[in-house]
């Protein structure tokens, strides 16, 4: 009944129309008007539909025969009202219509969305989505994201600012803790008035509360690694177990190889059966055949083992969905840290350690990468190779049956060697716990999630179902936690390394210096705005029809020696932090010469932009042969920024 | 005065809310409410602050009531009424705010606006373009641009139909050509009400007549070549003369070369002066030191030339302005057609005729390019050369002192081998005769536009000002007469080659696969729904687990050989147009092998896409050294669909 769900809200200090009871007899005495009269008994639910709603009454005299106009409607479809009948008289407010109300979702639990409402809810989409659980600052993040939000800076002189929005999610935050067996809950519409902002009709589902078991807390972190076995190294070069027994060989700790046919590989024993091993181990990593993990894991708890990364595959994603409930089970019970199974395998930097099949080389560095597909995994590292771009920590979730996304990022927190973490991700489970990870992070997030089309998610999660979720939803929140979403997968590695806001650009032509300027403007970054001094310093060096201003257009007929003077005096300016060099290849461009000063240190980082083809060969293969980050196409190299 | 102009719009068939004009002494008999009631008087202009105005008037009584009391305020404000004053009562209609006028644009002229209108309008920029001239089909092109159409596909049981909104904007366009002079414009708001759309308030402003002044249609093509010059060939070669007169060799015609030294080049004389050339030339490229080319070009024009590129630099660009305007009024009185000045020269391909100093090779194929910036037209012929895409003309338009775009995409017409048109366009003068070209365009038209920052648009049009336009207005105008607008300059190339609306994916592992999907959702392309006949037969050659649906999922574990019996299978099926080819560098992939099936014909188009760095070298090498374009980058490869 609407009088009580209004009295409820009122109760929340969730604000809405005035509104007043009326009996059959009385005769109303109303401060507000216009309102609307609505019957108000059981006895009716569709009112509409047998004429129990008047609209627009302006006085006490229409009250009173819009009542009876009511009483008569309804008889007429048969229903005869009696003393217990009442009316409920609304205030009409004007405003703009929002939309506010609570979904639950099966990856996050309990959602506040809040945008546009009315008719253009579905046309523009214009919502943000709220963890129940946010602060104010990340209800403001999020409320921020929304088109309508500029109603609150006073655009048009609106007088509801950020702060009452935020107080109004507040109320709705409080509202569902109090009413934690709310399932559906809609304020549809909200309205934007002078008065603040009012909710004008309201529906609610109570249901069961569904929410997720508390998780147990981890004691012991994954990246404390001393003693290390490889179970299942082999000297044949065709398997798995070759290659991460090759790649371990750079730990700097204790490292133990086994394998039931005995022997020795690089110099170093062969161990027939985890037993075997002399005293404890801390680590294990696992590439035996699937069917034999479940006893080798047994003999590692037997060995004191406290991590264990299974590489093998032929689990969930084979149908062996037994065997990796019986891992998980052997997990919770001894208290392991088990990565995988079916994955790439872990490098930590520290002590190089290096329990990866991947074929390419690491770099040691400032950035986590947390990856749930080894394949995309191999694609970045390879590309981080190229590029020099170092990493702390590798970690292939795979099939994640036990430590899974937060877990990760929260052991990652006591790590001095991470900078940043990205994240590749496809299907997310314990949404909630992963936030909470996010919102206490120390460390700035990156993550790049799959699943923005029905087909992609259907190509990443067939074995997930329902899991792939809403990708708006997972947007809207991580990015209220504070998390760099980036829409492209090379971002995970480039994005935590540049991070400047403004932009420099010297090129030798103007085209393709404007298009460039376009997609850094596009990506939300600025251009460096030179000084009258700094163009002086420029003018000097420069022919007189240089740009005078940025992009530093330094003229087609610039050869290396121009580009290397121009880098200098920017140099000089001791402020530019990052600085695009674009390279198209006119007449007299030794452009060789150019590429070669990219070898140079220089004060800030450089990115160069080859345009070109076969010409550009010889650079580019210099660039390469020396790992220098370089692009061949504009939109590519501004696409993490 | 707000009766004139209500007046003004009914006679042209646009609907106003009811209204009547009321004296001071009759009693107001209305059939419409409710109603706002307005002084209409010249002695008041602000009605609102003088207490002029009262809303929400339901009856006659109030009627009666609110005129008095509006009088009464007037008097208060000084005001006295006398019989000639008017009232205006006007219907309050409600429903959705539209917004729809017509602004005059530096570029385009008239041009009409119209989406969503209200507080709005500037939150959601909801709003489509449309040139004054622009027929039906256009108009509703336009309008479907915009979020709130689907209020016209009846969402939400609106009654105001395409056909509705289309003829509202016809209405708007009589108007205009009924009233040329007007400069400015607005309905606003319009109302999307039961009855139809309303213009609720409409504000004019006249001027003088200010459209463009009528271009003279060219007589002769620019396309037909048969005796060509090359004036400022030269042995030098350091020099721009020494490499136009190399790629001229081709030519299928008569070339002459002509350099004041005299002497030889490649086995040709050179002329010491134009006029020494043997008969006539109808074609000429002129490379010579800007202050040279006035006098060549009278030489020129005295041998009868018609076709004239000027790459010379040194003009507008580089203070030379007048030279310039001595130019145009040379082609004008002469009827020459020029290309240039400062500009990289003209390709044809049925002559094999290259006019231009670019160091790459020129495919022939079926893509026109026109350019406005030589550096992004020389990326753009060496990604070509290299992607193997053919083009059938190359016009690097440069100041375009005489040929515009426009024109030459008329003259492109009558090009047999002209099957698309690709344009790179900084600043667009004559934006109307640019959008009549395009609508009477029988070929494809792809257009990428700088200038959507406002950095890039200084960057770009340092020179020409004000005429770099307003970004959204272009793509609004160019999309409504069908042009393909790319977001990324290498989709001039790709775009007219990779027209297939479907897409399947062939990959050796899943993830990449369904980030790739992503994207290619996102582009608006769908992937190819397998049928069961077709999954039948992957099921008979592929492993147990693989991912029975597109993207095709073949494992990690997939050699050279099931990728072959895969894209065999594929092609068996007949339907397939284009396909992406993903290899991840799993343990056992024979990548070079892989690489090696695109060097095969195949029923289908295949895009091959090698994720990974140096252990994909090879295979890259592989396809470079044949000219099959590949891609690194997931984005990158699926950014021209």
């Amino acid at each position: 009944m609407e009088a009580e769900i209004y009295d409820w809200l009122n109760q929340t200090g969730i604000d809405t129309p005035r509104w007043m009871l009326l009996g059959q007899g009385e005769i109303p005495v109303l401060d507000f008007y216009p309102v609307a009269l609505k019957i108000h008994s059981p006895k009716v639910i569709h009112k509409s539909d047998v004429g129990g709603v008047a609209l627009g009454i302006a006085s006490s005299d229409d009250l009173y025969l819009a009542r009876d106009a009511i009483a008569r409607r309804l008889l007429a479809h048969g229903i005869t009202l009696d003393t217990s009948d009442q009316f409920i008289a609304v205030e009409m407010v004007e405003g703009e219509e929002l939309y506010a109300g609570i979904v639950r979702d099966e990856i996050f639990g309990p959602v506040i969305l809040f945008g546009k409402g009315g008719i253009l809810l579905e046309l523009y989409k214009d919502i943000c989505y709220i963890d129940i659980k946010a602060d104010e600052a990340e209800i403001e993040r999020a409320i921020k994201t929304t088109r309508i939000s500029k109603l609150f800076e006073g655009y048009r002189g609106c007088h509801v600012t950020m702060e009452d929005a935020v107080s109004f999610i507040r109320k709705i935050q409080k509202l569902y803790q109090d009413n934690p067996t709310i399932q559906e809950f809609d304020l549809n519409p909200t309205k934007l008035t002078s008065r603040g902002l009012i909710a004008v009709d309201a529906r609610i589902k109570f249901g069961s509360n569904e929410d997720a078991k508390p998780v147990v807390k981890r004691i012991t972190t994954f990246f404390d690694n001393k003693r290390v076995a490889v179970i299942g190294a082999s000297n044949d070069q065709t398997k798995v177990g070759y290659a991460v027994a090759k790649n371990s060989l750079s730990f700097r700790g204790e490292l133990f190889f086994v394998n039931r046919k005995g022997g020795e590989l690089f110099g170093r024993p062969l161990y027939k059966e985890i037993k075997d091993i002399p005293g404890e181990i801390d680590t294990a990593v696992i590439t035996i055949p699937g069917k034999l993990v479940i006893d080798a894991l047994k003999e590692l708890i037997a060995k004191g083992v406290r991590n264990v990364i299974i590489i093998s595959a032929g689990f969930k994603e084979a149908g062996g969905a037994d065997a990796e409930k019986e891992i998980e089970k052997l997990a919770r019970e001894h208290n392991l840290n088990v990565i995988g199974p079916n994955c790439l395998g872990y490098f930590e930097a520290t002590k190089r350690l290096n329990l990866t099949f991947a074929a390419s080389s690491i770099e040691s560095g400032g950035v986590a990468l947390i990856s749930q597909s080894g394949a995309v995994l191999t694609g970045l590292m390879d590309k981080a190779w190229q590029a020099k771009v170092g990493f702390s920590h590798v970690v292939s979730v795979g099939n994640m049956v036990d430590l899974n996304f937060a877990e990760t990022i929260m052991m990652l927190q006591d790590e001095p060697s991470c900078e940043a973490i990205s994240i590749y991700a496809e299907g997310i489970r314990n949404g909630k716990e992963f936030l909470d990870a996010i919102r206490h992070s120390r460390k700035p997030i990156y993550l790049f999630k799959v699943g923005k089309s029905n087909e992609s998610k259907k190509a990443a999660f067939s074995h997930t179902g329902n899991l792939s979720g809403n990708y708006e939803m997972f947007e809207g929140l991580f990015k209220s936690v504070g998390v760099h979403m980036v829409d492209n997968i090379e971002a995970l590695l480039y994005a935590p390394r540049y991070k400047a806001s403004e932009v420099l650009v010297v090129t030798n032509a103007g085209g393709p210096a404007a298009i460039l300027t376009d997609y850094i403007v596009g990506r939300g970054k600025k251009m460096v705005a030179l000084t009258p001094d700094e163009m002086s310093k420029l003018d000097a060096i420069l022919p007189s029809n240089w740009s005078r201003g940025n992009p530093v257009d330094i003229i087609g007929d610039a050869m290396s020696g121009r580009y290397k003077q121009t880098l200098e005096v920017i140099a000089s300016f001791g402020r530019v932090e990052l600085l695009y060099l674009v390279v198209t290849p006119q007449f007299m461009t030794d452009i060789a010469n150019i590429a070669r000063l990219c070898l140079q240190e220089w004060p800030f980082q450089m990115i160069p932009i080859l345009l070109g083809g076969e010409v550009m060969e010889e650079a580019k293969a210099l660039l390469r042969s020396r790992r220098i980050l370089y692009f061949e196409s504009l939109k590519e190299a501004t696409d993490f920024l």
